[in-house]
């Protein structure tokens, strides 16, 4: 199997446990049919259809590709028929949450390096690939994006992206690379979610600014 | 009157009327004159401003053609100022809303057809254009989108994007397509209105798999 | 000092002080570091990736250029540590939102105007440049946006956004007509907190149309 071929075999994972997610939060919202398919979608294409318009890489992956369609609307198919199989997975299914976010933000950084953007904006449009599906997900059904206020997730994100982008600018091979990131992004979300790690919150103060 | 010049007077009945939707929703939750314009513009452009951005049709027709703006704003101020007569008339704006649908999602299927995407993405960014103003309204005022949990109304949306991806690649004439297709989707959404037709809603469950 | 020195240098000043208002607010509900800092970054340069997406200025500046990202990042990390210390400078934050939003109208009017956008497209630009990234920020904590329904805030936009498109058909010297632009949209501003002035609102109606 060629590198190619494995980075589009686990970006289609990363899809389907995403999508997974998104129906899960519409069962729990019990919203009909139609809208536990659009969570499916949004929570696995969101994220790269957001980088892709940011980028010009249009049309974005996720339409041109009949596959991403197609393996969203089936997994939010399983969710909505299933539910109950997909919770006994529930562990199963955080481990593979955890491996698409890591695989979603190596191929996104590496996309938008190859769009020739900087390399800051490149460590930002991996993350947001990684986590942009997760947040409209949550807004669909106003709740306050997990990622904002929960868990190192994002973090593990960018820890995976910096490693991509510092291996970019040292020419280093993309498939150690890869591996480099994929291990440290995936392993940070493990720990953290065993050890149950938190980011600090600041000291909320009721009579901040507010505009 | 030609089918072009037919399509473009219907596309601004479903700006008005999306518009109108737009404005109740925010008259309801007491925005202020502002925020009830910018409800009616969301509600009546945001579909077709998403489909545009993700085909790359840049600047969005919403933009580049005055009418559409004029014609959004025009119904905001007319809610805002008048939110009896428009309620009194509220079954014909039911309908006006279902011929809105109907025509957004039959232009915005062609045109993704135009931009050389694929049958499956084409029929997403029709709907895409039939909903996503109401999404959008919805976010706005904090709710969750009524198409999301509520009747029959991407779903009619979806039959009339089938009928005209079908009709295209069957190389039949756009006029009797889309006349299938409105009708269709038309005749869909008011039945499930009359008869108050739902999706399926999947059983809660509240344990299932949060992210 | 040139005019361009100029306007970049308020431009990030305008960046600084929407930053600050999205990490007070992610700080406000509790958010972790990293939802601060997606708070500061999405109300410091939403509106104006918006604008470029819509325009087709791709990547936008806020990607493009990096000091948009560190001035951004600096503002959320400065609220996150010392939230105390910016809240003493309230009074000083609402004259710089103030100030940030006369001049991310003025540049986005500009801008889209440079894009050929029509004087009417201009304006709402312009305004969306200005008001988008609070939109965001709201929308992330689910809130419903400030800007739908509090004070004249857009309504000086739209001032100041009228101002540059006439100045631009008539020809008149863009300096001039950015001074202009820029003290009515602040002085409208700053006029409509002191007097605490509001829009009208619509009387609300329990039994409106709802879709």
């Amino acid at each position: 199997m060629s590198l190619d071929t494995l980075l589009v075999a686990l970006d289609l994972i990363g899809t389907f446990v995403f999508a997974l997610s998104g129906a899960a939060e519409g069962v729990k919202h019990r919203l009909d049919l139609f809208g536990v398919l659009v969570l499916s979608f949004a929570a696995a294409t969101a994220g790269g259809l957001m980088r892709d318009v940011l980028i010009g890489s249009i049309p974005p992956a996720a339409l041109s590709d009949v596959r991403y369609i197609l393996v969203a609307i089936s997994a939010g198919l399983l969710m909505f028929l299933a539910p109950k199989i997909v919770e006994r997975l529930r562990r199963t299914v955080l481990l593979f949450d955890a491996a698409g976010l890591a695989l979603f933000v190596i191929t996104g950084t590496y996309k938008a390096l190859a769009f020739s953007l900087n390399p800051i904006a490149a460590c930002l449009l991996g993350v947001l690939t990684g986590i942009g599906g997760g947040i409209v997900r949550d807004l669909l059904v106003r709740e306050i994006p997990t990622v904002l206020h929960r868990e190192i997730y994002a973090v593990a994100g960018l820890a995976g992206a910096l490693v991509v982008v510092l291996g970019y600018y040292w020419h280093l091979p993309p498939v150690l690379v890869s591996i480099i990131a994929g291990i440290l992004c995936f392993g940070l979300r493990l720990i953290s979610i065993r050890r149950n790690w938190q980011l600090p919150i600041a000291k909320s103060s009721d009579s901040l600014l507010k505009k």
